[in-house]
């Protein structure tokens, strides 16, 4: 008899009927010969809530109080859907972060798991219960109530999964599973059966929302197999494995060389203009922007002409202006002669493990934005993924001409 | 320095502008030099909110889960409190029950208190930071989450109180104190500015809503003095501690016989009619109630005649049904003739201390009482008590005739 970790996000719980709708899966799957562990996040938008409350109360919340403030949201949805499947008349129980003995550090707020000790959960599942785990919470090495940051629950199931040898972790969610593109953009987008490991991080990076970036890696390292799929139509969704795991000749055959076109808005572009190119000037910079807290995402840099040279990166639109800031000083310390923002970009990658044997792909790419007259101001490769940042009126036409032209389309 | 317990009810910590008053007070409290622990209830209509939820998802929610549920509610106000006071510049620190080291038995729902391990909140208040502390919840033995039940933040409140050997216990509330009478139905009512805890007890047993019962049973056998008193004011309130404990001279000549009026329409009376006198019958009757979870409160028997009895007693109203179907079973059990349920009746009772000391008290109470033409259908007395059970329309005329006629109204 196998064990599945099965995780319902915050659409999954949102209300009394989606609750009881979950719990009747649970029993089914315990009903079907599985054991299974169940890790939930607070109800639809019980998160959000508790955060404005604390905004009302005070100017600079502490991250303790915060961590203890946030995680009523978890115990209220996980006492409900174990109550919803005892009523069913399969028993239950339900764990806080701190019970299920997910230990973490006393970085409140974005605390990293380092130790899952599941003997509660364990002993839970052999007596027959389903065991109800509250997603995105801990318990610090000092004994206080941690969170793990937005997606939390998303590596609360991923690191029970390994830590209980789980066969594999569900992720049930308000979307069908991964697809080659975002469907509200691209009609034609279809779902994936399967994407490895590292395309799933290369698109969770790029703009993928389906699944949480720190899920996917500690899945990667742990190898725990991760199916995404809806709990809205209970529908097979996307498996997300090890590369070439577990798959046969026709499948192999068939695997496209691409295996979706993501796309982020969320960016903007900063260029240093003419910065004397010596080694050490880039240390210098993003030293300094590491120090303010920018989390700098996409780098490029040109060649040199005349012994100085252009340095672009993308940093989070709402982090502009502190950016900026930060450039008038550096500025002035590199001897650039200054520096521009650019607020109206987006960025389009296109991710696939193909890449890696098949050349031509960045040229075909290119060449197909070209065609459709979309100006690429920067680009950026890994061994798997392309990306290139345009104008941000010409994103959406960029995702669905490179969709067809890779052949992502629907038939 | 001294030390303070604070106790905030829902309605205290209701909305941000009430826990940010509240933490202003703490904030006052601690710079006029007493440390001080706060206990917190959940947010006004909270745990009402939950329960609702809870009936939801199951038509029949277990224990274990509800407590885990309820507990939510009070996790959300220490959290918000805490954020509050350290915002005015004061450091404090939030408590769960388990985290306070509120130990308790695997009762769920209403959990005893077996030990308070304070030491964290020690260490927390010897630090100089404000200690605020979830009311109503504790860990159980087993090492689940338990409730205290209704009313249990004010024990949770004396507790610590009594294990950290605090100087007072203040209780604070929606009303000014504890009055002669329901200020609703004897608008001359008065404040008293002192009751003894027997005095107390016998007050909350009989329909004085302010303190819970257990609360100051705890208070009274640990010695914990506690000062009831209003958060919308925060004017002196009534203070509740062992009798004649520092009175002066004056307090004493001046202290009245009768504390106060109390009256209850909470209740029913179930009637056995003409059971056979034997030994042994009454603990047939009561054993089989009990034994039915049914809370049986005043009994009363009358006198044999003939070899049979009438026994008398009062259920809480909304037990009433269940009792009539015991009943029936236990008329047959005891030969009895029959029974009868009223549910159209009310209790009013007159507390002092002073009636050890003055004889006479039941007759004027009665006298009156006759007087306003009120027919008397039960009556029960303890030292400092006496209460009569009367037809429900009767109670409001009987609080007040009564009240006028031992001298509580206001000159």
């Amino acid at each position: 008899m196998g064990l599945l970790v099965q995780k319902f996000g915050g659409s999954s719980v949102a209300d009394p009927d989606r609750i009881r709708a979950v719990a009747d899966h649970l029993v089914r799957t315990r009903r079907e010969g599985s054991d299974v562990v169940a890790v939930v996040s607070a109800m639809g938008k019980t998160t959000d809530d508790l955060v404005r409350l604390a905004g009302d109360v005070a100017r600079h919340p502490g991250g303790r109080e915060m961590d203890m403030l946030l995680t009523a949201g978890e115990r209220i949805s996980m006492a409900l859907l174990s109550m919803a499947v005892e009523d069913l008349g399969q028993p239950a129980v339900s764990f806080t972060g701190s019970q299920a003995g997910i230990v973490t550090d006393t970085d409140h707020g974005k605390a990293k798991i380092i130790e899952v000790r599941g003997d509660r959960i364990r002993a839970a599942v052999s007596e027959g219960k389903v065991a109800i785990v509250a997603g995105f919470q801990g318990v610090s090495t000092s004994l206080d109530i941690t969170t793990l940051g937005r997606g939390g629950s998303d590596t609360t199931a991923v690191a029970l999964a390994a830590a209980l040898g789980a066969d594999a972790c569900e992720i049930y969610t308000d979307v069908e599973g991964v697809y080659t593109a975002d469907p509200r953009i691209v009609p034609t987008a279809r779902k994936l059966a399967r994407v490895s490991f590292d395309e799933m991080l290369e698109m969770a990076a790029t703009g993928g929302r389906v699944l949480a970036l720190r899920s996917v890696e500690f899945a990667r390292n742990h190898n725990v197999k991760v199916h995404v799929r809806s709990s809205f139509t209970w529908a097979p969704g996307t498996w997300i494995t090890e590369e070439d795991a577990e798959m046969d000749a026709v499948e192999a055959m068939e695997q496209a060389i691409i295996s979706g076109v993501t796309h982020d808005t969320g960016e903007a572009k900063v260029t240093i203009e003419r910065v004397p190119d010596r080694p050490g000037i880039a240390a210098t910079i993003f030293r300094d922007l590491a120090e303010a807290g920018i989390n700098v995402d996409m780098i490029v840099q040109n060649v040199s002409s005349a012994g100085h040279t252009d340095i672009s990166f993308t940093v989070p639109r709402p982090d502009v202006d502190r950016t900026a800031r930060c450039m008038e000083k550096i500025v002035v310390d590199t001897e650039a002669i200054g520096f521009a923002t650019d607020e109206h970009i987006g960025r389009v990658s296109l991710v696939g493990a193909g890449m890696k044997t098949h050349p031509g792909i960045a040229a075909r790419m290119f060449e197909t934005l070209a065609s459709e007259g979309v100006n690429i101001e920067m680009i950026s490769t890994s061994t798997i993924r392309i990306s290139c940042v345009l104008a941000e009126d010409d994103v959406e036409r960029a995702v669905r001409s490179l969709h067809a032209a890779f052949g992502l389309d629907k038939e």
